[in-house]
């Protein structure tokens, strides 16, 4: 960075104190806890009968505003829930203004928002059930239409679709989304979801998302693409209840869809800190126990394996979030102890740990350096946004998108006032 | 069947006999034991090193007239081998004559010939390994023209690939193809041999084959269909050595694929007559043993389980073919004891029982039947072709491709000539 005086002069000499304010990589967790906090009805607990996926419910409003801040200080990114049997129970009646101060709640605070998901076939709308095929598929390409259009400029971000691997084979009980992949087939039904979205919010960043990391999702993803369906990212879930998988492993599976030339989202990581889910279980749901508990040994592995996790995943040039799913124990998918926060609220070693990286080992703390005989000052960080104000004078915001060596022209003067930075490549 | 004079007139009381003399459905083995008795070499046994996949080499010609005999007696569809390491283990020098020798042996028996596989990634020709992607794309493009024309009117099925769901990413050391699928993906490699074999031979049958039998490979289709790819038939390959899979667990799979509307062909079926494989090794062939007997409960079951297997495969409305993979024990792919022969040339029970099946109880041997008032004949049975001869009269061929009813009417005075059946419906 050189910095200038207002007359663009360089200023050999001056003091200016750098520090970084968001990271470019999403660091992300889910968000669904936060509902009852976001105004409107706190004590909004509709259907409950109606499956949910982590984010506990009733929780008292103070304990909440303690993991709020924990989770403002380590995640710049929030995925929401849109289940569609849960948002929109009854025909016509979506839950579209809770949702939406929930959103603001985390945009106010600096925070990207997701939307997971716009097509799947669990926790369907359940007055699909009666419809015929066509106006199943009708109902959908609207639902799509009306939220990512309410939530634009909010939300620009969704889970497209997920799950379309097993989509029309999988048995879920009757619903309207199986029977629709079934006659549909798995690539016009990936087409609708993403034709919609895009149609509606054209600079939205579409993902298709999967549990499956194998050949199935592969094929399907050549298929859609061969098809002419454009996919901004690729999801990989790594709910990993019965073990980490160990970098290797995961890294083979990010280098196999990386041959896509797509960015990849790691969209659902899990890693317990209690015992393990054992092997044999095929579909984590079929794991039910009345209580999973988080072990002090368990909690040491769980620290270790989520830093190697995030080490090796930052460091492929493909990968470009990783969103863990749930910030607490309570309330969290399954029951396991997948959280960072145990259900009294107390930080887990995993916590720690992970913030230690994310805002510490690769986080820029305020700096003042001082500039060399051109005016230039060198430094060195994660892509992301930075601030750069010289002594006792003003403040500039600094945008560094992407990894790699860039060069940037700052008018910094000693004085009061606020400008905008002029990029110089 | 109406029974008419010369004139048109129908014939009340003739006696026809009423013989069948082929199933519609495809009954088939492979054919790979037989390449040395075909004429040509029958000490062929170059490159040896090369691996096979079934077939003896170096047998007593005497045995495998035996063992032909056998074969003969009980299929009508013959699968040969075009391995391209083997078929063409030097660049230009084919295999093609011994293979022609092979095919038109069977064709002569009133045999239908396949031809399998002309994209895989095992077993490919050594001299692709030097190649950049680019040549090894149009020497596979040549060789799928060169080998469809030259056998073409002899063999008009073909596996025009084998295996894509793993084609590109499967550790199978260097070679062309592996790198070829990797690199243009497994859509456009399906479509390069269905192109160039469908461009070479229009009527042809072109078969995609997998062993596959999950997601992968119903993604992999649908991809393949919704870029244009006209398959003919769905090759689903079962080789039950660790055990036959069941009747229910066979027809959820038919049913699966079965939903694209094509015809089924099932195209390497093997089960044991000995000990199972266990049930913890992935890839078939990581289990290599020095001996894997037959035995006599081995033999009572794999009979048993072999009738059910066709059983339930030929109810089904969507399946044409049931392949088996090896006759003999001799050769048999893995050394698993998977024939219907022993390696001593006797037959096991399952040879009994399938035979019975095949060419007792789904068929019709000459059977005398006496025209009704109107002159008409009426019998049930498979589908394929018939002869009908009246008492000492001329002899007709009926065809019969599809099952369900059918109306003939048939010139068949008691007088000498062949004469052709005119299809009423």
């Amino acid at each position: 960075m050189r910095v200038l005086d207002d007359a663009g002069q360089p200023l050999p000499g001056a003091s200016v104190t750098v520090a970084q304010t968001r990271h470019a990589f999403s660091f992300g967790n889910i968000g669904f806890d936060f509902l009852p906090r976001a105004g409107g009805d706190p004590d909004h607990h509709a259907h409950e009968d109606v499956e949910t996926f982590g984010g506990g419910t009733g929780r008292q409003l103070e304990r909440l505003e303690h993991l709020e801040a924990l989770w403002l200080d380590l995640y710049n990114t929030a995925t929401l829930p849109f289940y569609w049997g849960r948002f929109e129970p009854e025909r016509g009646r979506p839950d579209t203004a809770r949702l939406r101060a929930a959103a603001q709640r985390f945009a106010d605070r600096g925070v990207t928002v997701k939307g997971h998901p716009l097509v799947w076939h669990t926790v369907t709308a359940p007055w699909l059930l009666d419809l015929p095929v066509a106006e199943v598929e009708q109902a959908q390409r609207e639902r799509i239409r009306r939220d990512v259009g309410d939530f634009a400029g909010l939300i620009d971000t969704w889970d497209a679709i997920n799950e379309a691997v097993i989509m029309p084979v999988f048995d879920n009980g009757d619903n309207g989304i199986t029977r629709m992949a079934r006659e549909l087939g798995r690539i016009p039904t990936v087409r609708l979801a993403f034709e919609e979205a895009r149609r509606t919010n054209p600079g939205a960043t579409l993902l298709i998302n999967d549990f499956d990391l194998g050949s199935a999702y592969e094929c399907l993803i050549e298929g859609v693409l061969e098809a002419g369906v454009q996919i901004d990212a690729i999801g990989l879930q790594t709910h990993m209840h019965q073990g980490y998988r160990g970098e290797d492993a995961v890294l083979a599976v990010v280098d196999r869809f990386a041959r896509f030339g797509l960015p990849l989202h790691m969209t659902e990581t899990t890693i317990v800190s209690g015992h393990l889910m054992p092997p044999e279980i095929e579909d984590l749901n079929d794991y039910q126990i009345d209580e999973w508990p988080s072990t002090p040994e368990g909690e040491e592995r769980q620290a270790d394996e989520l830093v190697r996790h995030y080490r090796s995943l930052v460091s492929h040039p493909s990968v470009q979030a990783v969103n863990y799913w749930g910030l607490s124990d309570d309330g969290a998918w399954l029951g396991a102890p997948v959280g960072l926060v145990r259900a009294d609220g107390t930080v887990k070693p995993s916590y720690t740990a992970v913030h230690d990286l994310i805002k510490g080992e690769w986080w820029m703390p305020p700096t003042t350096l001082v500039a060399d005989a051109e005016g230039v000052v060198r430094f060195r960080g994660f892509a992301g946004e930075y601030e750069a104000t010289a002594r006792g004078g003003r403040t500039v915001v600094l945008s560094f998108p992407n990894p790699g060596p860039t060069r940037i022209d700052v008018r910094l003067p000693s004085s009061s006032g606020v400008d905008a930075a002029s990029d110089l490549l």
